[in-house]
Protein backbone atom coordinates (compact mmCIF):
# COMPACT_ATOMS: atom_id res chain seq x y z
CA UNK A 1 0.00 0.00 0.00
CA UNK A 2 1.10 3.35 -0.94
CA UNK A 3 -0.04 6.33 1.60
CA UNK A 4 -0.28 10.20 1.54
CA UNK A 5 -1.58 12.55 4.05
CA UNK A 6 -1.11 16.32 2.58
CA UNK A 7 -2.19 18.94 5.08
CA UNK A 8 -3.93 22.35 3.60
CA UNK A 9 -3.27 24.78 5.97
CA UNK A 10 -6.18 27.34 4.30
CA UNK A 11 -8.45 24.31 2.18
CA UNK A 12 -11.99 25.65 2.48
CA UNK A 13 -14.45 23.43 5.43
CA UNK A 14 -17.27 24.50 4.07
CA UNK A 15 -18.63 23.71 0.48
CA UNK A 16 -18.80 27.57 -0.20
CA UNK A 17 -16.21 27.72 -2.45
CA UNK A 18 -16.85 28.00 -6.68
CA UNK A 19 -15.78 25.14 -9.09
CA UNK A 20 -15.13 27.83 -11.54
CA UNK A 21 -12.00 29.60 -9.65
CA UNK A 22 -11.32 26.55 -7.22
CA UNK A 23 -7.45 28.59 -6.56
CA UNK A 24 -9.14 31.41 -5.75
CA UNK A 25 -12.03 30.68 -3.58
CA UNK A 26 -11.56 27.17 -1.66
CA UNK A 27 -8.17 28.20 0.24
CA UNK A 28 -6.27 26.36 -3.07
CA UNK A 29 -8.40 23.33 -2.59
CA UNK A 30 -6.81 23.19 -6.39
CA UNK A 31 -3.89 21.92 -4.62
CA UNK A 32 -5.26 19.04 -3.05
CA UNK A 33 -7.07 17.87 -5.90
CA UNK A 34 -3.80 17.69 -7.89
CA UNK A 35 -2.39 15.61 -5.22
CA UNK A 36 -5.49 13.06 -5.48
CA UNK A 37 -5.05 12.42 -9.28
CA UNK A 38 -0.88 12.02 -8.42
CA UNK A 39 -1.88 9.62 -5.93
CA UNK A 40 -4.46 7.29 -7.95
CA UNK A 41 -3.86 7.99 -11.49
CA UNK A 42 -2.06 5.65 -13.95
CA UNK A 43 -2.28 5.77 -17.75
CA UNK A 44 -5.80 3.86 -17.82
CA UNK A 45 -6.85 3.21 -14.63
CA UNK A 46 -6.81 4.02 -11.14
CA UNK A 47 -4.22 2.76 -8.34
CA UNK A 48 -6.16 0.29 -5.93
CA UNK A 49 -3.06 0.09 -3.31
CA UNK A 50 -3.56 3.83 -2.40
CA UNK A 51 -4.79 5.35 0.14
CA UNK A 52 -4.67 9.34 0.37
CA UNK A 53 -5.65 11.31 3.41
CA UNK A 54 -6.07 15.29 3.15
CA UNK A 55 -6.38 17.49 6.15
CA UNK A 56 -8.31 20.70 5.75
CA UNK A 57 -7.71 23.40 7.95
CA UNK A 58 -9.54 26.41 6.44
CA UNK A 59 -13.04 28.06 7.25
CA UNK A 60 -15.37 27.65 7.99
CA UNK A 61 -15.48 24.37 10.65
CA UNK A 62 -11.96 23.25 10.88
CA UNK A 63 -10.64 20.83 10.74
CA UNK A 64 -11.80 17.91 8.78
CA UNK A 65 -9.94 14.85 6.80
CA UNK A 66 -10.95 13.52 3.66
CA UNK A 67 -9.63 10.15 3.36
CA UNK A 68 -9.59 8.98 -0.26
CA UNK A 69 -8.70 4.86 -0.53
CA UNK A 70 -7.85 3.64 -4.21
CA UNK A 71 -9.39 -0.11 -3.98
CA UNK A 72 -13.00 1.83 -3.61
CA UNK A 73 -12.69 5.23 -5.66
CA UNK A 74 -15.13 4.95 -8.60
CA UNK A 75 -14.75 7.96 -11.65
CA UNK A 76 -11.79 9.68 -10.62
CA UNK A 77 -11.54 12.15 -13.40
CA UNK A 78 -7.86 13.81 -14.02
CA UNK A 79 -9.04 17.07 -14.14
CA UNK A 80 -9.05 19.47 -10.97
CA UNK A 81 -12.26 20.39 -11.53
CA UNK A 82 -14.05 17.49 -11.23
CA UNK A 83 -11.98 16.56 -8.45
CA UNK A 84 -13.05 19.41 -6.42
CA UNK A 85 -16.49 18.37 -7.51
CA UNK A 86 -15.98 15.39 -5.10
CA UNK A 87 -14.63 17.51 -2.33
CA UNK A 88 -17.47 19.99 -2.15
CA UNK A 89 -19.68 17.06 -2.10
CA UNK A 90 -17.98 15.30 1.12
CA UNK A 91 -17.84 18.66 2.52
CA UNK A 92 -21.43 19.14 2.70
CA UNK A 93 -21.23 16.32 5.51
CA UNK A 94 -20.91 17.70 8.85
CA UNK A 95 -20.85 14.95 11.37
CA UNK A 96 -17.53 14.44 13.15
CA UNK A 97 -17.46 10.71 13.01
CA UNK A 98 -16.45 9.14 9.83
CA UNK A 99 -18.66 8.94 7.09
CA UNK A 100 -18.87 8.14 3.33
CA UNK A 101 -19.32 10.66 0.59
CA UNK A 102 -19.45 9.35 -2.60
CA UNK A 103 -17.13 5.34 -3.04
CA UNK A 104 -13.99 5.65 -1.38
CA UNK A 105 -14.11 9.09 -0.06
CA UNK A 106 -14.52 9.28 3.52
CA UNK A 107 -14.99 12.76 5.48
CA UNK A 108 -14.84 12.66 9.37
CA UNK A 109 -13.74 16.07 11.58
CA UNK A 110 -10.20 14.57 12.41
CA UNK A 111 -7.52 17.06 12.91
CA UNK A 112 -3.91 16.44 12.22
CA UNK A 113 -2.73 15.50 15.35
CA UNK A 114 -5.06 13.46 16.07
CA UNK A 115 -4.71 11.96 12.65
CA UNK A 116 -1.17 11.06 13.84
CA UNK A 117 -2.07 9.61 16.53
CA UNK A 118 -4.71 6.93 15.01
CA UNK A 119 -2.58 6.29 12.06
CA UNK A 120 0.57 5.67 14.17
CA UNK A 121 3.00 5.32 11.49
CA UNK A 122 5.68 4.71 10.58
CA UNK A 123 5.47 8.53 9.04
CA UNK A 124 7.95 9.82 6.34
CA UNK A 125 8.45 13.46 5.77
CA UNK A 126 9.47 14.86 2.64
CA UNK A 127 12.13 17.51 2.89
CA UNK A 128 14.58 19.12 0.69
CA UNK A 129 17.35 18.65 3.19
CA UNK A 130 16.64 15.00 3.98
CA UNK A 131 18.17 11.82 3.39
CA UNK A 132 17.67 10.43 -0.45
CA UNK A 133 14.72 8.64 -0.55
CA UNK A 134 16.99 6.19 -3.66
CA UNK A 135 19.22 5.36 -0.12
CA UNK A 136 16.82 4.77 2.56
CA UNK A 137 14.46 1.50 3.00
CA UNK A 138 10.93 2.96 3.08
CA UNK A 139 9.24 0.98 5.30
CA UNK A 140 5.81 -0.85 4.77
CA UNK A 141 2.64 0.63 4.74
CA UNK A 142 4.95 4.02 5.26
CA UNK A 143 2.65 6.97 5.22
CA UNK A 144 4.14 10.40 3.69
CA UNK A 145 3.22 13.38 5.05
CA UNK A 146 3.31 16.50 2.81
CA UNK A 147 2.42 20.10 2.69
CA UNK A 148 0.14 21.96 0.69
CA UNK A 149 1.78 25.52 -0.58
CA UNK A 150 2.40 26.62 2.42
CA UNK A 151 5.23 25.01 4.94
CA UNK A 152 4.08 23.09 7.81
CA UNK A 153 3.97 25.57 11.25
CA UNK A 154 5.66 25.17 14.14
CA UNK A 155 2.53 23.47 15.67
CA UNK A 156 2.14 20.95 12.78
CA UNK A 157 5.98 20.50 12.74
CA UNK A 158 5.85 19.25 16.43
CA UNK A 159 3.45 17.29 16.44
CA UNK A 160 4.66 15.11 13.48
CA UNK A 161 8.29 15.06 14.90
CA UNK A 162 6.49 13.44 18.00
CA UNK A 163 6.29 10.39 16.04
CA UNK A 164 9.81 10.18 14.85
CA UNK A 165 9.46 10.49 10.82
CA UNK A 166 12.04 9.62 8.76
CA UNK A 167 13.61 12.61 7.00
CA UNK A 168 13.45 11.72 2.99
CA UNK A 169 14.51 14.46 0.02
CA UNK A 170 12.85 13.33 -3.74
CA UNK A 171 15.90 15.14 -5.55
CA UNK A 172 17.72 18.51 -5.46
CA UNK A 173 14.82 20.94 -6.49
CA UNK A 174 11.88 21.69 -4.22
CA UNK A 175 8.74 20.59 -5.86
CA UNK A 176 5.08 20.84 -5.67
CA UNK A 177 3.29 18.14 -3.30
CA UNK A 178 1.47 16.36 -6.07
CA UNK A 179 4.90 16.36 -8.07
CA UNK A 180 6.53 14.94 -5.15
CA UNK A 181 3.76 12.10 -4.50
CA UNK A 182 4.26 10.84 -8.65
CA UNK A 183 8.25 10.73 -7.51
CA UNK A 184 7.48 8.84 -3.98
CA UNK A 185 5.50 6.14 -6.34
CA UNK A 186 7.87 5.65 -9.44
CA UNK A 187 10.37 4.56 -6.63
CA UNK A 188 7.97 2.62 -4.82
CA UNK A 189 7.02 1.14 -8.29
CA UNK A 190 10.40 0.28 -8.97
CA UNK A 191 11.05 -1.45 -6.00
CA UNK A 192 7.70 -3.55 -5.99
CA UNK A 193 8.52 -4.44 -9.22
CA UNK A 194 12.04 -5.76 -8.58
CA UNK A 195 11.08 -7.54 -5.40
CA UNK B 1 18.00 22.78 -20.88
CA UNK B 2 15.01 20.33 -20.52
CA UNK B 3 12.69 19.76 -23.53
CA UNK B 4 9.73 18.01 -23.66
CA UNK B 5 6.95 17.52 -27.09
CA UNK B 6 3.70 16.63 -26.23
CA UNK B 7 1.35 15.27 -29.20
CA UNK B 8 -2.29 15.95 -28.20
CA UNK B 9 -4.16 14.24 -31.11
CA UNK B 10 -7.47 15.65 -30.47
CA UNK B 11 -6.99 19.18 -28.86
CA UNK B 12 -8.44 21.60 -30.86
CA UNK B 13 -7.01 23.88 -32.78
CA UNK B 14 -9.41 26.68 -32.86
CA UNK B 15 -10.05 28.59 -29.64
CA UNK B 16 -13.64 26.93 -29.59
CA UNK B 17 -13.64 25.83 -25.83
CA UNK B 18 -15.12 26.48 -23.01
CA UNK B 19 -12.86 26.92 -19.71
CA UNK B 20 -15.91 25.93 -17.71
CA UNK B 21 -15.31 22.43 -18.73
CA UNK B 22 -12.00 21.58 -20.69
CA UNK B 23 -11.56 18.36 -20.76
CA UNK B 24 -15.58 18.10 -22.47
CA UNK B 25 -15.16 20.77 -24.69
CA UNK B 26 -11.65 20.89 -26.04
CA UNK B 27 -10.04 18.15 -27.24
CA UNK B 28 -8.43 17.37 -23.85
CA UNK B 29 -6.38 20.39 -23.63
CA UNK B 30 -6.37 20.10 -19.55
CA UNK B 31 -3.91 16.93 -20.60
CA UNK B 32 -1.46 19.55 -22.23
CA UNK B 33 -2.29 22.12 -19.25
CA UNK B 34 -1.03 19.42 -16.77
CA UNK B 35 2.03 18.87 -18.69
CA UNK B 36 3.20 22.40 -19.00
CA UNK B 37 2.00 22.85 -15.24
CA UNK B 38 4.85 19.42 -15.04
CA UNK B 39 7.00 20.85 -17.11
CA UNK B 40 7.58 24.61 -15.98
CA UNK B 41 6.99 24.53 -12.40
CA UNK B 42 8.54 24.03 -9.02
CA UNK B 43 7.74 24.56 -5.40
CA UNK B 44 7.91 28.53 -5.32
CA UNK B 45 8.79 29.45 -8.83
CA UNK B 46 9.29 28.69 -13.21
CA UNK B 47 12.13 26.29 -14.67
CA UNK B 48 13.45 28.37 -16.40
CA UNK B 49 15.71 25.95 -17.97
CA UNK B 50 12.74 24.32 -20.31
CA UNK B 51 11.04 24.03 -23.43
CA UNK B 52 8.22 22.49 -24.27
CA UNK B 53 6.40 22.09 -27.26
CA UNK B 54 2.58 20.92 -27.81
CA UNK B 55 1.54 19.74 -31.17
CA UNK B 56 -2.44 20.16 -31.14
CA UNK B 57 -3.99 18.01 -33.76
CA UNK B 58 -7.73 19.03 -33.68
CA UNK B 59 -10.23 20.77 -34.90
CA UNK B 60 -10.65 22.75 -36.68
CA UNK B 61 -7.70 24.38 -38.21
CA UNK B 62 -4.93 21.61 -37.50
CA UNK B 63 -2.07 21.14 -37.28
CA UNK B 64 -0.53 24.40 -34.35
CA UNK B 65 2.38 24.24 -32.01
CA UNK B 66 2.05 25.74 -29.04
CA UNK B 67 6.09 26.64 -28.12
CA UNK B 68 6.62 27.48 -24.40
CA UNK B 69 9.63 29.13 -23.26
CA UNK B 70 10.63 28.74 -19.01
CA UNK B 71 13.22 31.69 -19.29
CA UNK B 72 10.15 33.95 -20.66
CA UNK B 73 7.43 32.64 -18.96
CA UNK B 74 5.30 34.88 -16.96
CA UNK B 75 2.76 34.11 -14.62
CA UNK B 76 2.44 30.15 -15.50
CA UNK B 77 -0.51 29.30 -12.20
CA UNK B 78 -0.52 25.90 -11.16
CA UNK B 79 -4.30 25.19 -12.42
CA UNK B 80 -5.65 23.80 -15.11
CA UNK B 81 -7.82 26.40 -16.11
CA UNK B 82 -5.70 29.57 -16.18
CA UNK B 83 -3.53 27.64 -18.51
CA UNK B 84 -6.13 26.75 -20.65
CA UNK B 85 -6.84 30.34 -20.76
CA UNK B 86 -3.40 30.62 -22.24
CA UNK B 87 -3.92 28.52 -24.54
CA UNK B 88 -7.40 29.79 -26.26
CA UNK B 89 -5.08 33.32 -26.22
CA UNK B 90 -2.72 31.57 -28.45
CA UNK B 91 -4.78 29.52 -30.59
CA UNK B 92 -6.73 32.65 -31.40
CA UNK B 93 -3.34 33.88 -33.60
CA UNK B 94 -4.09 32.40 -36.97
CA UNK B 95 -0.64 32.72 -38.73
CA UNK B 96 1.15 29.81 -40.27
CA UNK B 97 4.98 31.18 -39.45
CA UNK B 98 5.77 31.19 -35.44
CA UNK B 99 4.21 34.33 -33.39
CA UNK B 100 4.36 35.21 -29.96
CA UNK B 101 0.93 35.29 -28.23
CA UNK B 102 1.64 35.66 -24.76
CA UNK B 103 5.49 36.67 -22.65
CA UNK B 104 7.08 32.46 -23.44
CA UNK B 105 3.75 31.44 -25.52
CA UNK B 106 4.62 31.14 -29.24
CA UNK B 107 2.21 29.39 -31.48
CA UNK B 108 2.37 28.28 -35.68
CA UNK B 109 0.90 26.13 -37.89
CA UNK B 110 3.79 23.71 -37.64
CA UNK B 111 2.38 19.73 -37.46
CA UNK B 112 4.59 17.17 -35.67
CA UNK B 113 6.93 15.55 -38.49
CA UNK B 114 7.28 18.89 -39.94
CA UNK B 115 8.91 19.66 -35.86
CA UNK B 116 10.55 17.06 -35.42
CA UNK B 117 12.39 17.60 -38.64
CA UNK B 118 12.87 21.19 -37.56
CA UNK B 119 14.11 20.58 -34.13
CA UNK B 120 16.41 17.46 -35.37
CA UNK B 121 16.85 15.37 -32.34
CA UNK B 122 18.30 13.80 -30.30
CA UNK B 123 14.64 12.59 -29.40
CA UNK B 124 13.74 9.83 -26.42
CA UNK B 125 10.29 8.18 -27.03
CA UNK B 126 8.75 6.85 -23.71
CA UNK B 127 7.58 3.72 -23.60
CA UNK B 128 6.75 1.11 -20.77
CA UNK B 129 9.18 -1.33 -22.96
CA UNK B 130 12.21 0.87 -23.32
CA UNK B 131 15.48 0.89 -21.14
CA UNK B 132 15.22 1.97 -18.24
CA UNK B 133 16.19 5.77 -18.16
CA UNK B 134 18.04 5.62 -15.06
CA UNK B 135 20.48 2.89 -17.02
CA UNK B 136 20.56 5.67 -20.10
CA UNK B 137 23.39 8.21 -20.71
CA UNK B 138 20.78 11.01 -21.97
CA UNK B 139 22.48 13.16 -24.35
CA UNK B 140 22.27 17.11 -23.82
CA UNK B 141 19.18 19.28 -24.78
CA UNK B 142 17.79 15.86 -25.56
CA UNK B 143 13.61 16.45 -26.29
CA UNK B 144 11.54 13.65 -24.88
CA UNK B 145 8.67 13.03 -26.87
CA UNK B 146 5.07 12.15 -25.57
CA UNK B 147 1.48 11.61 -26.45
CA UNK B 148 -1.53 12.85 -24.61
CA UNK B 149 -4.18 9.86 -23.60
CA UNK B 150 -4.04 8.37 -27.17
CA UNK B 151 -0.96 6.50 -27.89
CA UNK B 152 0.74 7.62 -31.41
CA UNK B 153 -0.79 6.36 -34.40
CA UNK B 154 1.18 4.52 -36.79
CA UNK B 155 2.08 7.60 -39.23
CA UNK B 156 3.47 9.56 -36.20
CA UNK B 157 5.48 6.71 -34.81
CA UNK B 158 6.64 6.44 -38.49
CA UNK B 159 7.71 9.50 -38.09
CA UNK B 160 9.08 9.73 -35.28
CA UNK B 161 11.05 6.48 -35.84
CA UNK B 162 13.04 7.61 -38.75
CA UNK B 163 15.14 10.45 -36.17
CA UNK B 164 16.34 7.38 -34.59
CA UNK B 165 14.72 8.09 -30.98
CA UNK B 166 16.34 6.40 -28.31
CA UNK B 167 13.46 4.72 -26.24
CA UNK B 168 13.25 4.80 -22.63
CA UNK B 169 11.17 3.14 -19.84
CA UNK B 170 10.84 5.45 -16.62
CA UNK B 171 9.24 2.67 -14.37
CA UNK B 172 7.22 -0.16 -14.35
CA UNK B 173 3.56 1.39 -14.41
CA UNK B 174 1.96 2.90 -17.35
CA UNK B 175 1.55 6.95 -16.45
CA UNK B 176 0.07 10.01 -17.34
CA UNK B 177 2.26 12.24 -19.47
CA UNK B 178 2.73 15.17 -17.28
CA UNK B 179 3.60 12.40 -14.65
CA UNK B 180 6.24 11.55 -17.15
CA UNK B 181 7.53 14.82 -17.40
CA UNK B 182 7.95 15.12 -13.69
CA UNK B 183 10.43 11.67 -13.66
CA UNK B 184 12.05 13.29 -16.20
CA UNK B 185 12.72 16.27 -14.88
CA UNK B 186 13.97 14.38 -11.30
CA UNK B 187 16.23 12.21 -12.75
CA UNK B 188 18.08 14.83 -14.97
CA UNK B 189 17.73 17.02 -12.09
CA UNK B 190 19.95 14.58 -9.89
CA UNK B 191 22.16 14.17 -12.56
CA UNK B 192 22.88 17.78 -12.83
CA UNK B 193 23.32 18.24 -8.97
CA UNK B 194 26.29 15.47 -9.32
CA UNK B 195 28.21 17.10 -12.01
Amino acid sequence: MHRFLVLGHEAHTSPDFSLDDVPGTSGRIDVLARCAASAFLLSHGIRMDVELYLVLCGPSRPPRTIRMVGAELRHLNPDERSTAALFLRALQIESIAESMSTPGIYVSGMGFAKLLETLGGPFILLKEDGEDMRNHRVPRDAIFVLSDHIDFNEEDEKALMAHDPAVLSLGPRSLHSNQCITIVHNELDRREATV
